[in-house]
C-alpha cells in the first residue's frame, strides 16, 4: 500500500478572545506506510471538548499546548487499517489521540481497544470514556454525595454534566440542573430525572436556583464558572464541596472582569461555610478506569443512566462545531463522524 | 460570701469598619454567689484572637455574634474561687468560655481543668489550646506536609502561624514565613528556625517569595488574605493544599475591593494546578484534641516547638490590645493578664 491521502485540521493561529474559523486550516497531506512497529488508523469519530479552548492558548496549562501550524490535538474512534504491530489486527476499533485529520499512524502504546458490546463505539468519547470518567471520578471522589443532598451542576444537557447529575440521583441526592435554552431544560428534567433544570438565560438565575435548592447546596460540580458560580456561592451550606472541573465561561476572556474584586468574599465563604474547592483533571483519577467502566455500563445496561449524542458529519466542520460548543450550542455530547463506522 | 465586684467590658456598639475604642465599654456589676450547681471563677489570663472581630459584627459567621450591650466573648484561663460543683474545687486552674470580665459563674459543663505540669497555664490560650490545636489539625488534616515540601505561611510570628511552620518543619518540610516587621522576621528565622521570613511591609513581596519558594509552594496556610494570598497563588505548585483558616486583612473591610474582580483567576488555577482549597474551624478537629496534647507537649518538652506570648496587664487594656492585633501590633500570642496566677 502506497502512502494514505489524509485530510488534517491544523492550529492556523491563536486566537485572541473568542475563537474564529481563520484560527483553522485544512490541508491535505500523506500518511506514509505504517513502519514495522506501527499500525495506521483510519480516523471515524473525533471528540470535541471545551478542554480544547485551553490547547489553543500559547502557555502551559495542564497539558502543552498545541504549536501553531500543529494538527490540532483530539481523541477519536478509530478504525484499525494496517497494523505492523501485534496485538492489533485490521478492522479493530482503537480509541486514540488521533488530533483532527482521518488518518495517522501509531505505535500502538497508547490506544485501547473499544469493546462494541457496551454500547455504540462513539461511546467510548463520552459516556464511556473520558467525559464520563470526569464525571465519575469528580463526583466521587471530590463530591462525596450523601442520600438526601442537594447538588447543582451546570451545562446540564452536556457531556459531563448530563452524567454528573444522573450519577448523583443514582446516589440519592436531590440534582438540580442549570442548561441554556427550554429545550435542553426539558430534556434534562424530563428524559434525563433531574429534580429541576434552570435556564441561565432566563433572568433572576439566583433567584430560581435559590427556590429549586430550599435545602442550600451541598455539592456544586463547577465546570461553568462566572455568573452560575455567583449564583451558587451563597446558597452553599457547610461543609459543601466543590469539585472544579472546568471554567467554560472565562476560556475566551483576554482580561479579568471588572471590579469589585470578589475574592475576598469567596474565601469568607471558604471560610465561614468550611467548604472544599477542588480541582482535578480526569487522568488524576486513571486508576478508577475499571470501577467507572464495570459501574457506568451496567447503569447504561439498566436504563439508569441516559446519553445524549450531537453527531456532525465532515472533518471540515469541526472547527465551526468547536466554537459552537464554546457558545452552548450542542445539545449532548458533541462529536464529529469523520469517516463512516465500517469501510464501504 | 456576699456577691463580688466584677468588672466586665461589653460591646458597646457594632464597628463599621476599623474597630475603635468606642466600640466597647467598660461597666462595674456585681457577680451572685454561686448557687447549688455553679462555680465561681476569678479570670487569670484573657486571650485575645482575631476571630473576637467577626464576632463584632451582626449576622451570624460560624458562630453568633455578640450582642450589642453583652460581654465580649473570649476564652480564659481561671482559677475556681468557690464551688458548689463537687468535680471543681477552690484553687483550681480551668479553661472556661468567661468573656471580658474578672469574675464570672460557670454551671461547670464547659470547664477544661489546666494542666499545669504540662507548662505555664497561660499556654491552654495558646500552644496547649485553641490555636494550637488549629495550627495542627488544619496543618495535619487539610496541609498534608510530606517532607520535602514547601510550606509558606503568614502571621508567622503568631499564635497559629509560629506552630503551623515549627509542626511543617517537624513534618520535614521548607517553610517560609511571612511577618511584620524586621524584628519578627528575625525571630521566627532566628528562634523559630524557619527556613526564611520575608516582612510583608517591605517592596516587591511576590518577587522575594518566589526567591524564598525556589520548588513553588505545596502547602499555604492562609489566615491573611490580601496581598499576600495574591504572591502565593502563582507559585503554587501542582496539587498544593491551602488550609483557610483566617482573613485577617479583610475583617475590617466594609466593601469589596476595587476590581478587576480576580475570582476567575484564582478558580483557574485551582482547576489548572488541582488546587485543594479548604476552610475549617477548631471545633472541626475536636475529636484530635487528645493527639494533639500528646504531641505538642512532647514537642514543647523536647525544645521542638518554641512558643512566644505577648502579656499585658489590665483588663481595661483589652479593647486597645484587640485594636492592636488586628493591626499586626502584638509580637507572639497576645494575652491580658486580668488578675494574679494565686491570690494574693
Amino acid at each position: 500500500m502506497a502512502a494514505v491521502n489524509n485530510r488534517q485540521i491544523l492550529l492556523a493561529s491563536r486566537p485572541r478572545g473568542e475563537p474564529t474559523l481563520d484560527n483553522f486550516r485544512l490541508v491535505e497531506a500523506q500518511v506514509a506506510e505504517p513502519g514495522p512497529q506501527q499500525v495506521l488508523l483510519r480516523t471515524v469519530y473525533l471528540s470535541l471538548d471545551p478542554y480544547m479552548r485551553g490547547r489553543m492558548n500559547a502557555g502551559d496549562s495542564y497539558a502543552k499546548p498545541v504549536e501553531v501550524g500543529q494538527v490540532m490535538e483530539g481523541r477519536s474512534v478509530c478504525e484499525v487499517v494496517k497494523s505492523n504491530v501485534p496485538s492489533y489486527k485490521t478492522g479493530d476499533i482503537v480509541l486514540a489521540e488521533t488530533g483532527w485529520q482521518t488518518f495517522s499512524l501509531s505505535d500502538g502504546t497508547q490506544l485501547q481497544k473499544v469493546d462494541a458490546a457496551l454500547g455504540p463505539i462513539s461511546y467510548a468519547l463520552g459516556v464511556l470514556g473520558m467525559p464520563g470518567l470526569t464525571a465519575y471520578t469528580g463526583l466521587l471522589n471530590i463530591g462525596k454525595p450523601q442520600a438526601g443532598e442537594t447538588l447543582v451542576v451546570a451545562a446540564a444537557s452536556g457531556a459531563v454534566g448530563s452524567l454528573v447529575g444522573q450519577i448523583a440521583k443514582i446516589k440519592g441526592c436531590r440534582t438540580i440542573g442549570i442548561a441554556g435554552g427550554e429545550k435542553k431544560c426539558r430534556f434534562v428534567s424530563g428524559e434525563l430525572g433531574f429534580d429541576a433544570c434552570l435556564d441561565h438565560r432566563q433572568p433572576d438565575l439566583a433567584k430560581r436556583l435559590q427556590a429549586a435548592c430550599p435545602n442550600g447546596i451541598d455539592i456544586y460540580f463547577e465546570s461553568v464558572g462566572g455568573a452560575v458560580f455567583d449564583s451558587v456561592l451563597p446558597l452553599c451550606n457547610n461543609f459543601a464541596r466543590i469539585p472544579v472541573c472546568g471554567l467554560i465561561a472565562h476560556y475566551n476572556a483576554t482580561e479579568l472582569p471588572a471590579g469589585p474584586n470578589r475574592v475576598p468574599l469567596v474565601m469568607q465563604n471558604i471560610l465561614v461555610k468550611r467548604l472544599t474547592f477542588r480541582g482535578f483533571i480526569v487522568s488524576d483519577f486513571a486508576s478508577q478506569l475499571s470501577d467507572f467502566m464495570a459501574d457506568m455500563s451496567a447503569w447504561l445496561r439498566e436504563g439508569r443512566v441516559k446519553y445524549r449524542e450531537d453527531i456532525t458529519d465532515g472533518l471540515e466542520n469541526a472547527p465551526r462545531e468547536l466554537l459552537g460548543l464554546l457558545k452552548g450550542e450542542n445539545f449532548g455530547k458533541k462529536i464529529v463522524r469523520v469517516g463512516p463506522e465500517h469501510r464501504v
